[in-house]
């Protein structure tokens, strides 16, 4: 065993599929790590669900590693630790979203590190390029395919013509998606990513509550059969961008042009651009999961802290959430077939200032649809306009609608 | 004017187009460099062709940024400064391609930092990723587009049909070709940062002439349209991989099937892979270059020692350079149109157990060719197949090959 100053005694909190991967890719680095930062990690206490005492294990540790996942007890032992003096990483991104104020605060007040890399995007560096690389760039958006469990999802529909059970029962299988998926498809998970990207980019605090989220289970095989014919790809988005004077978050699915860098990223990987007038943009994709991929993300944390790498400093903005935005739309109807129905949606859009871009009539009696794409508006005026819509009476069953990114790259 | 301590001067070798850029944003971004990292940055001296001596710039700068180019009188600067204590950050790959040894052993010496993100590929962050991300990640493949230049060449020839030559005046016209495009079209541009990009994913002095590199000027609109036709896009390609417990390093033209990753990157882009059993695979794009672009990368270093983040260790390895190594290839052949020509290629071919995965035979006559794509075998074996083929004397040319990354994504 190489000699060396003392080991670096890391503390382990959970001891799931994450946890497991960790502690076995830290032994088999320890070698490298040591090599790196001139100390040699060991694991110094593991904490499951049924054994260990958090009191103990952070006794002796200099450093915690906190994959257990749930804000609770996690939030009160991630304090507790930073408190303590001990520098944290965590792979919780619903523990950040929720608690991330409170979590940076306790982290400036005690003058220790807490990282994050693998809460968002696994093994994607995005956290630190935006933290170190793009520290003091003025960004203007982040966006991507964050979510790796509906990707796969979505791609799949698209290329079987397959419907949401059917598929969902298929990832299940394969590992993709839980048992109980509902985290994933409700965009509830992109959402907590979003907050925390945006929190990022913009220096200004976002709370969970202020991401509006919309999931892929309504997503019908017809909107994508549709799509393909208007030759757009279906993804589950999260965005988060400067808007008006303020910032916008929003995880939403959304039809992609062909020739969108995120267009051909399929499967359960995860994408994330960065847009800024210095850099014009840059792109970062992989796998948006997986027990050693995200261990791997989180040991390049604890790898940062032993090296000394400088805390980020939070400089802080407190921009507001601008909750209407811009957005061009896909808009599905099943009409009546009778006389005059065109010209009454039409007429319909028209007065709500809604410009029709593309259209697809397809079907007759019981199968009449109506499908068409329509220019960017304001979200508020294009949900009047389909509200309107329904009380027209010529519809069959309520609009669906689905955003589109309209610009061609 | 926001107080504080007192500013970090910056001193500025070079004032061209990234040199200017560079002092631009930094003037914009001031503020939010001090609240990032607590001091404010300000130029305290530049050195032009005609202006300025480096010795007061140095005396009277706790930092240097060198943005002249080439290696006389860079190298000599870069070292008095890291040898008077002062960091550097620097974006020239001719530089530290020729003279890394030198360089990151003058800046262990005097235990100052040498950061050069933008040396390689501008925006992107890849050295950060490597260097930190997955500073103790096993990589066993780094490898992508580092040229801008030599992509939009491609892209346009294989768009419009167009010879090398039109399309490198249109570049040229553009501004995505220099006058004297040679270090570009030579691949020797790329060969300088595959050289870097090896020396940090595998922890061993790499030196630029331990770099195999070919170019693209004999990429002829044939080779693309049989290209086309098999399926293939044309890319130069950077490879800095692990093999056969040594590493090897070489840039060539190389077809890619359409489901590759890279397959997509158009234009003036760049676009960076690394493979490692533990991240799968992380892909990286963004515009190859751009003075702005250039000028970010470099204040993203220049914030990295501000913030105080730890200098990179060089764990250091030292493994041989593998020459000869297994690849498909592409194989244009202007054959004689006379009776049994593709039974003695198919003849040599298979003498030197080179296999042909599928083959267009087109024209009569004086136009009559052999095209094929083959499978993986050593480089050196199909060297010595295309020679015995050019001994057959039924070639009306000599044959061309380019490499085929033969793996389907």
């Amino acid at each position: 065993m190489p000699e060396g100053p003392k080991p670096v005694r890391i503390g382990l909190l959970g001891h799931g599929n994450v946890g497991a991967a960790f502690a076995d890719l830290l032994a088999e680095r320890a070698d490298a790590v040591q090599a790196a930062t001139g100390r040699r990690p060991e694991i110094s206490g593991v904490l499951t669900r049924t054994e260990g005492d958090f009191g103990e294990i952070l006794e002796r540790s200099d450093l915690i590693v906190e994959l257990m996942g749930g804000t609770d007890p996690a939030r009160q032992f991630v304090i507790d630790a930073m408190r303590a003096g001990r520098p944290v990483v965590t792979a919780n991104k619903q523990l950040l979203a929720q608690h991330g104020d409170e979590l940076f605060g306790v982290a400036r007040e005690a003058g220790v590190q807490l990282r994050f890399e693998a809460a968002v995007a696994a093994v994607i560096p995005i956290v630190r390029t935006i933290q170190e690389s793009f520290g003091v760039t003025e960004i203007s958006k982040v966006f991507g395919i964050v979510n790796g469990t509906t990707n796969f999802i979505l791609s799949e529909m698209a290329a079987s013509g397959a419907g949401y059970e059917d598929v969902l029962a298929q990832a299940q299988e394969l590992g993709y998606a839980e048992a109980d998926p509902s985290d994933d498809v409700s965009g509830a998970d992109a959402a907590a990513k979003m907050a925390i990207l945006a929190r990022l980019a913009f220096h200004t605090p976002v709370t969970l509550d202020e991401v509006s989220y919309q999931g892929i289970e309504a997503i019908q095989p017809d909107d994508l059969a549709y799509a393909k014919e208007l030759g757009l790809s279906l993804k589950l988005l999260g965005v988060a961008e400067r808007r008006d004077g303020g910032i916008s978050v929003r995880v939403f699915p959304c039809f992609l042009y062909s020739g969108h860098p995120l267009a051909p990223i399929e499967g359960p990987f995860n994408a994330v651009m960065v847009e800024a007038p210095a850099i014009n943009e840059v792109t970062m994709s992989g796998p948006g999961a997986g027990g050693l991929q995200t261990a791997s993300a989180v040991l390049g944390d604890v790898v940062s802290i032993l090296a000394g790498d400088a805390p980020v400093h939070e400089t802080r903005e407190v921009l507001p959430i601008v909750a209407d935005v811009i957005s061009s739309f896909y808009l599905y109807l099943e009409v009546a077939d009778r006389p005059g129905v065109l010209a009454r949606v039409a007429t319909v859009l028209g007065d709500h200032e809604v410009s029709v871009k593309s259209v697809v009539q397809r079907g007759i009696g019981d199968d009449a649809r109506l499908v068409m794409v329509v220019h960017e508006c304001l979200e508020s005026r294009f949900a009047a306009a389909v509200e309107a819509l329904g009380a027209l009476g010529d519809l069959r069953a309520p609009a669906r609608s689905i955003h589109v990114i309209e610009e061609q790259f």
